[in-house]
């Protein structure tokens, strides 16, 4: 299998054997591997396909098997996986840009789904223009929704706009901004991790609105009540059963499905592709946000395998 | 018009006299009106029956009609009012036990609907057994869901119990009970405004689980990130994906609904009837939480109307 990846938990690759009992893949396909490669496939979330809320969840990485085997992820140019937790991915999609969707494209995209924003005409806000953020850009654009990014960095505006196609860039300090945009949005994906107040976030949603966290904040923010509950935003603005959410990655299932989304509509993640030796010099651009939207690893080239 | 009240803005009486365009009310119809006497009826709100959320909605007390003339409320024993802000009380609903579900019991009702909670086999956590929790509990109980009341006094426990049919009553504040029920609510309608963490209701629920605010918490509590999205509760128990919401009251369509769905499964509130020049006793009393469930006062027969 040839492995393309940024994290441990993005894997694109060929599929170089089957087992006997292997029906979804044949010699040659295409296939992904996203956060999970196993689950106990028997509880109440497993047979829901929420795989990903399963108390016996096996992640990518630095985790067990239930027979003690260990997990080692995409740092790897062969992987082993049930055919369960590997995707098919359709022809048209490119390698390297359908492998940050196995993470940060299904963490946007399962959430709008399931939360009803990624229908025309709804109006989306983007929290952060990052490996989530710039998915969660592409998926509402492909569905005719409005989409207006809400960052800190005024320097991500020309290209938002010109390149991604993002109808509004709202700078996060800019409080003339955000009033202008007050109770105009039917939901947010915010994607930052880093703490950051959510009062004003509250303020941009519409009557009904939803503000889904898909960031792991540490520090536990305030949570004011009352604007969820009703809010008089101006005279001409009342808004009320708001509601925040936590969300992370998603389903198989539901993982195909984005995958068959994004081939119909020819959506990739942008990715700059780098060699293994480049990973440490990677990483130090992650911790400075110099990346157009994430690495990914060229391994099958560029990793000299001891085996 | 009779009316009865607690609160100024729960009041049901008998219909005196109609205006020519009236179609929805006859002289000697009963009548309900809750907490709004007006809105827009035109706004995206509005036409969505949501007059609850409309920036022009006047509340039936303290409030003023846009030609400036003030609403009083229900300390008074005639009421002036636009049809469409008046319910239809079917005649098996006495007046006293039906006033409260003006507020009380659509504040409860109207999340209950929209976020899924008002199905059979669905448990539902109810944080706060007054006048809210009591109706939520007779809803919840009328569709044949398992009820869970949370709250801080032991001492309502018997009652809850025998008399409203709760399965099971914990309290609050301990951890040991609060621990066996873990992951095993579908929702929580949480009535209480006085602060209270949030994290224990949290660990309530299952994945997908909805926590619904109603009781207006001035100080914002913490807003545990990390719980909403993915949480270990035990080695058992992974959950994920759960929401905070805040709501109030409903819509005069939805209100119609409660009140139709009230009387077809016999549902009142329970109340203590009281005459007019008892109400500072009464307001006493409810400072001490010393009432079950609501104050009603028999304004037609206490009242000495001065016109």
């Amino acid at each position: 299998m040839y492995a393309f990846t940024l994290f441990r938990h993005e894997i694109v690759g060929e599929v170089t054997k089957v087992g006997c009992n292997v029906t979804k893949f044949k010699v040659g396909n295409i296939a992904g591997v996203g956060c999970m490669v196993g689950s106990c496939r028997s509880c109440d979330n497993c047979t829901q396909d929420f795989e990903n809320y399963c108390s016996k969840i096996v992640w990518t990485y630095n985790e067990h098997y239930e027979d003690g085997s260990r997990t080692f992820g995409g740092y790897s140019d062969k992987l082993v996986v049930d055919e369960h937790f590997a995707v098919r991915i359709p022809d048209n999609l490119s390698l390297q840009g359908t492998a940050p969707m196995l993470c940060a494209g299904i963490t946007v995209y399962s959430p709008m789904k399931y939360f009803g924003l990624m229908e025309p005409g709804k109006h989306l806000g983007v929290v952060g223009l990052g490996g989530l953020g710039h998915m969660a850009v592409k998926f509402a654009k492909a569905v005719g929704a409005k989409v207006t990014v809400i960052s800190t960095s005024p320097n991500k505006k020309k290209e938002a706009m010109e390149h991604l196609g993002v109808d509004e860039f709202l700078i996060s300090h800019d409080q003339e901004q955000l009033q202008a945009d007050m109770g105009s949005m039917d939901g947010i994906i915010d994607t930052v991790s880093a703490p950051h107040s959510l009062s004003s976030l509250i303020e941009l949603l519409k009557t009904n609105g939803k503000l889904i966290l898909v960031g792991l904040i540490v520090q536990p923010p305030e949570l004011p009540v009352f604007p969820l509950i009703l809010e008089m935003l101006s005279d001409e603005s009342l808004m009320g059963r708001k509601l925040i959410a936590g969300s992370t990655i998603g389903g198989i299932k539901e993982t195909q499905e984005m995958i068959d989304f994004a081939a119909k509509h020819n959506i990739t993640a942008d990715v700059e592709v780098i060699p293994m030796d480049y990973v440490n010099t990677a990483l130090e651009r992650v911790s400075k946000a110099d990346v157009k939207y994430r690495f990914v690893i060229d391994v099958a080239n560029t990793l000299n395998s001891p085996y």
